[in-house]
C-alpha cells in the first residue's frame, strides 16, 4: 500500500510538523551496520546495530523511574556500548575508539527521501525535530545530513523523554499553537499512540527496512492515524506540498 | 575602521558560533518603525520602537531577581506594549490589534549581509541563536527571514537570561566543547564581555543603525574582543569562509 488517508486534518488548522528521527528520518541500523562493517569486519553489524538499539528503551526507563538521574542518549548510548562490546568480542577497545564509535550517532545517513520530503513540506509548515536525541547529536547529525530544520527540539529541552507527555504537549506549547495543531511523524505506532493521547494529529511512515533487511518491519496502516505514508514525499503529496 | 582581529582565534579550535539576534541579525529598530508608520502612521515609529525596546532589559531584570516568574519574552513584549500604548495615543486597541501588533517581533528583517554571511560561516562552523527571544519567535522569525541556523537555543532553552552565566556556558555544554570553541557574536559590548567572562570567545559586529539613523552607535573596536567585523559577511572573510 502506498498511502491512506482515513482522517485527514484541515490544512489551514495545521502549523507545525514534528518528525521522530531514529528510524523515521535516518536510517540507524543501516548505518551502523555499515560503520562496523569497516572498523571491525569480524563482528555481525546487523546484529551489533540490534543489540545496541535494543538497549535503548531500558536504558531511557530506567532515567524516567528515577533510577538513575537525568541523562543524555550520548551518555546512555555509550554506557549500553560499553555493556555489549564484550559479546561481540571487543572488550579491548580502548577509550578512544569507544568514544568514535559511540558518535556514529551523530552520523546516521538520512533515508533517500528526506532532504526532498523535508524541503516540501517546508515551504508550508513548520518543521522541527522531537526526538529523545540530545541537542547535540541532532544538530550534528542534521548538518552532516543537511536536514533543513526550523528548529530542533528534544527530550533534553523538555527534560523527559518521549513517550511522557511533557514532550508531545511541550511542542504545542513552545509554538503557542493548539495540541491538534501539531503532526507527530513518525514510524513507530507506540510514539504516535502517545502523541494522539495529548491531541496531537498523527502521520505514520512505513520504513521497511528500518530494522534492516533480514527483519523486515510490518508497516500496516492503523485507523487512528491520520495519515499514512510510504515516506516524506509521499507525506507531502498528501499534505498538498 | 572596517576589520581588526586584536586576537584572532586558532581556526581549528573554533567549533560553534552563537548569534545574538536583536540588533546583530535583525533590524528590530527598523523593522518596527515601519510596521507603525504602515498601521499607525500618526504614531513616531522611530520613539515607539526605542520605547518598546527601552523596556525590555528592565522586564528582564525583575525575571532574573525573582520580582516576576519565568516569563517568556513574547509576553515580556506584550507587557511593555500595554504599557507604552497610551503615550503614543493607542490606548484603545482592542485585543486583536494588541496581539498582532506584539507579532511584530516574530517578523523582524534581517541586515543585508546576514543571510549570505551565514551561509558562508555555515559551510565551516555549527551555527546556533542564543538570544533572549523565546523558541517560537526565533524559529518564525528565522523561518520568515530564510536564516539557516544548525539550531535554535534560546534563553527559553537555559531558563535564564542573557547576561546570566547559564546562557553562555550552557552553548558550551550543549555542543560538549570546551567553552574557547565557541564564539559568541553580537553588536552589544555587555553581551560580550559576559560571554568572555564565561571563556567563550567574542566578535563584535558595528551595526551602526541599531537605533535608527537618528541615533547612530558607536562602533568602536574594545580590544578585549576576539573580532571586530563591520558585518557578518566581513566576519566570514575573518574566519576564512
Amino acid at each position: 500500500m502506498n498511502t491512506t488517508t482515513p482522517h485527514p486534518p484541515a490544512p489551514d488548522a495545521l502549523q507545525v510538523l514534528a518528525f521522530d528521527i531514529f528510524g523515521t528520518v535516518v536510517d540507524w541500523h543501516g548505518s551502523i551496520a555499515q560503520e562496523m562493517q569497516q572498523r571491525y569486519p569480524q563482528v555481525d553489524g546487523d546484529a551489533f546495530a540490534l543489540a545496541w538499539r535494543a538497549g535503548y528503551a531500558p536504558a531511557m526507563a530506567r532515567v524516567m523511574s528515577g533510577e538513575l538521574p537525568w541523562t543524555l542518549i550520548d551518555d546512555l548510548h555509550r554506557q549500553i556500548l560499553d555493556t555489549i562490546l564484550p559479546d561481540f568480542g571487543l572488550s579491548h577497545l580502548g577509550e578512544t575508539e569507544r568514544a568514535q564509535l559511540n558518535h556514529v550517532w551523530h552520523r546516521l545517513a538520512a533515508w533517500p527521501d528526506v532532504v526532498a520530503g523535508l524541503t516540501r513540506l517546508k515551504a508550508k509548515y513548520i518543521l522541527c525535530t522531537l526526538s529523545n536525541g540530545n541537542l547535540n547529536l541532532l544538530t550534528r547529525l542534521s548538518k552532516q545530513a543537511a536536514l533543513p530544520w526550523d528548529c530542533i527540539l528534544s527530550a533534553e529541552t523538555f527534560h523527559a523523554y518521549k513517550p511522557d507527555p511533557r514532550t508531545y504537549g511541550g511542542v504545542a506549547r513552545v509554538f503557542d499553537v493548539a495540541p491538534d495543531e501539531v503532526m507527530l511523524v513518525a514510524t513507530h505506532h507506540d510514539d504516535l499512540a502517545a502523541a494522539r493521547a495529548c491531541g496531537l494529529r498523527t502521520a505514520y511512515i512505513e520504513r521497511p527496512l528500518e530494522y534492516g533487511a533480514q527483519h523486515p518491519k510490518d508497516g500496516q496502516a492503523v485507523a487512528a492515524n491520520n495519515l499514512h505514508a510510504r515516506d516524506l514525499l509521499a507525506l507531502a503529496t498528501l499534505l498538498g506540498c
